[in-house]
């Protein structure tokens, strides 16, 4: 046996110290983010720290998110942290959805405050005060701004990145002449912004459909939703984008002079996308040995690793780094030899990077490095020369493998059933597919005490309702979610 | 006079509306921000909304700093929002310095809490409760993380960007193995991140030193700054790098052992700047028509204007725009002829876009456009085959010339003077240089009754105090502060 491989072969075994997927999932998940050094809980209960390789995953995505937005044409801005009580109460609806998850500030400069001020929980309220100020005619329509930003809502069972009192997101908010508009801009969101990042950079297939009323965001006359299946069959809203109607306006009294100069209410749209994506990237790609990472979103894309201490090692891995980096990835050398080739080879892989270079002494003396590519574990030798173009061919392929995967995951825990009694057995380990008309608001609730919920309704073929469609012609989509 | 030129001088002239910075200097700043649509109050005392044009100004600034932070080694991260009072409590000087300063969270999830949680006034506290779990060894070291965020400060007289209950900043926060690598860092920090930023990007001169005791952060040992001169001849603080020495180090235990095993106490630097800059931007290069931009944060480079309804301009027009952003440049096209060409004009200009082409037809007749530069407010006929040729040579040399404006300007209301009877004069319009010696703390006391305070203390020919240095052989730069 050659040297380099027994090194390897006494590596710690991840799968020794990570719990698999299929035994629990939970703790797998948990593990993995304490582990990958995602992010840890904060001081006050349901906060997080989002730790430095999580949190470059999450600027990557904010980039790619960011990058669609604007092309759809929205402007970044920034409102204010603190809503007045008051202010937050103006839309019914919405305060009533939103109340019993509010934090609020009562204290400031060592005086009690007048009015007590409410941290955000979603900026509906502060931004449409000031969008009545700004539009007056339909010259300023449509308005349409983003912001990234903070948010706090009470959780009661927090989770990392799934569900915490603290999170990131950004935030979208936008004006009309009519609801055609509204409608065709949330659209225009759902499918270029959320549905192509999440796919195209993510590598995560998502369902697209609408809400029903129970499930809608509070204060919207229609929510659009992304789902995606994670890697135990449950489902996880990745974004939504709202209808908002009138809802906002009327209270709000945003209103325009049209070409006739008639004053007309705004029609609305928001739309939210968070760092629960993160959450996402891990449940729906990780294996059992952590992280799998389309290198879109890895802060390194590869990894060329000294095997041990040697100078040829040395010399070979660096230039290596240096040509791959040339290339235009992002690289990073590991040549801490005092530290166990094995260890660090567990810990690269938890952590998801998508390409590791294994650079041994044996391996060189036959000209050879060799290469792991992480989302499939294999590992091939490859000639000194041929490297680069093999780092290339696994980068540009690596997403759309993820991609299928998944796809095929979830297309294999999906079964079509015509009546609500057939659908537990397919929810509990995935979704399943039934006509609306089967279940209804009763259904609805006849679901919910079996944990399950209509995670989306589309149509027979997967498109998104055609305006005026009734809910009765369309498919639910039904699992169990986070 | 030909047609175009009628139309350009019956267009309202911006000095008849906004108050000249000679006559009102405050009420010009709150007219600037407003009329340029930088931000606006926000329903909460002292809380901003960032709008659209303001923002995009912050994102290219953040972008700026962002980038040299990296090069510096930082590695963005996110740490929560919320802080316990008892852990905002460990420090003692640090709470003094805040206390006074704080919003405090007392209910969430419509109950009480248990113990009230604190909105961050900056995150020294949360951070390097996380610092003592993350350090261990002399390898962790040096740990650097950044982050980018929002923090809340009670403000008795807030203002638009330069003093805001809620503003944007990063934070930068470290440990070392000793106090001469926290030292450099501290350092590097200022000149490589903040100077270079300032300077290169902002093309705003400053000048950089450290803060007596008095001025320092609440629990530094030691605050370097840059320091900049206003159109007003106020000085505004414009980024900050503390020493914290083991000020936080040792209430919060964080220690790493050495390559022989002994336990240590890390040395570490904090390091800040803010949407503040935004203001700097505004006080340090407008004139009495507005906002003046350097081209890099410019939102847009290059607006075309067609001057009047006309189908050859407009062809013409758009056939620049296209070509100018084909050469790279953020360019508008303005062809909303159906507004005033003056008003349109003079928006522009209050909005600080460093060129305006304007296209009307008797020019074009001519085979000719009229290009404006902003920041030298000429005007010059240009042939349409050489307006990209001139935008690029306008575009190239606008920051270096509005840096020498500024740095003149700053020279021009600089005095040296040896005792401090002398400050006062040169005070009232500018920065006084003067002995440290001649001033001391008792001097300070003096200084501020005149409103007057000492910016930073730095070496006769402008650099920085050497390790060790007496603050006695030091100069000391005073003005009037924002």
């Amino acid at each position: 046996m050659p040297a380099d491989d027994a090194i390897r072969d006494a590596r710690p075994r991840a799968a020794a110290t990570l719990p698999s997927r299929a035994e629990d999932f939970p703790r797998w998940y948990q593990e993995v983010v304490a582990r990958a050094e995602l992010a840890e809980n904060g001081p006050v209960r349901g906060t997080m720290v989002i730790r430095p390789w999580g949190y470059e995953i999450w600027e990557r995505l904010q980039a790619a998110i960011d990058e669609r937005i604007k092309a759809a044409g929205a402007h970044n801005a920034y409102f204010p942290l603190f809503i007045p009580e008051a202010l937050m109460r103006l839309e019914a609806e919405h305060v009533e959805g939103f109340d019993p998850e509010l934090w609020v500030v009562t204290h400031g400069g060592g005086r009690k405050l007048e009015e007590p001020v409410v941290v955000r929980p979603t900026s509906e309220t502060v931004i449409n005060h000031f969008f009545a100020k700004w539009v007056q005619s339909h010259r300023d329509l449509p308005l349409i701004v983003n912001q990234w930003c903070n948010v706090v809502r009470w959780e009661l069972r927090p989770r990392l990145f799934l569900r915490t009192t603290e999170f990131l997101w950004q935030e979208g908010h936008t004006a009309h002449v009519d609801e055609a508009d509204a409608r065709a801009f949330a659209l225009r969101i759902l499918t270029d912004v959320y549905r192509d990042a999440m796919e195209e950079v993510a590598a995560v297939p998502v369902l697209i459909g609408h809400k029903t009323a129970r499930e809608r965001f509070a204060g919207a006359v229609r929510t659009w939703t992304c789902e995606a299946m994670m890697g135990d069959g449950k489902a996880l809203q990745m974004g939504t984008s709202h209808e908002l109607g009138v809802n906002f306006s009327k209270p709000f009294g945003i209103q325009y002079a049209d070409a006739a100069g008639s004053l007309r209410y705004v029609w609305q749209t928001s739309w939210g996308a968070s760092t629960r994506l993160i959450g996402a990237l891990i449940m729906a790609h990780g294996d059992d040995f952590g992280l799998r990472l389309p290198p879109a979103l890895a802060p390194v894309e590869v990894v060329v690793l000294c095997v041990r201490e040697d100078d040829q090692v040395h010399r070979v891995a660096s230039q290596l780094a240096e040509d791959l980096r040339r290339a235009g990835r992002r690289v990073h050398l590991d040549d801490r030899t005092d530290t166990g080739f094995g260890r660090r080879s567990v810990d690269w892989e938890l952590k998801g990077v998508p390409v590791r270079v294994e650079v041994g002494p044996r391996d060189l003396a036959r000209g050879e490095v060799t290469l792991v590519t992480r989302h499939t574990r294999t590992k091939e030798p490859v000639a000194l020369g041929a490297v680069a173009g093999a780092v290339e061919r696994i980068c540009r392929g690596a997403a759309a493998e993820l991609r299928a995967e998944a796809l095929a995951f979830r297309e294999g825990r999906t079964a079509s059933v015509t009546s609500l009694a057939e659908v537990a057995e397919p929810g509990a380990t995935g979704f399943a597919r039934i006509p609306w008309r089967a279940v209804g608001e009763h259904g609805e609730l006849e679901l919910a005490a079996g944990a399950l919920s209509v995670r989306c309704l589309q149509r027979a073929d997967g498109g998104l309702a055609a305006p005026g469609e009734p809910d009765d012609a369309l498919v639910a989509v039904v699992g169990r979610s986070y």
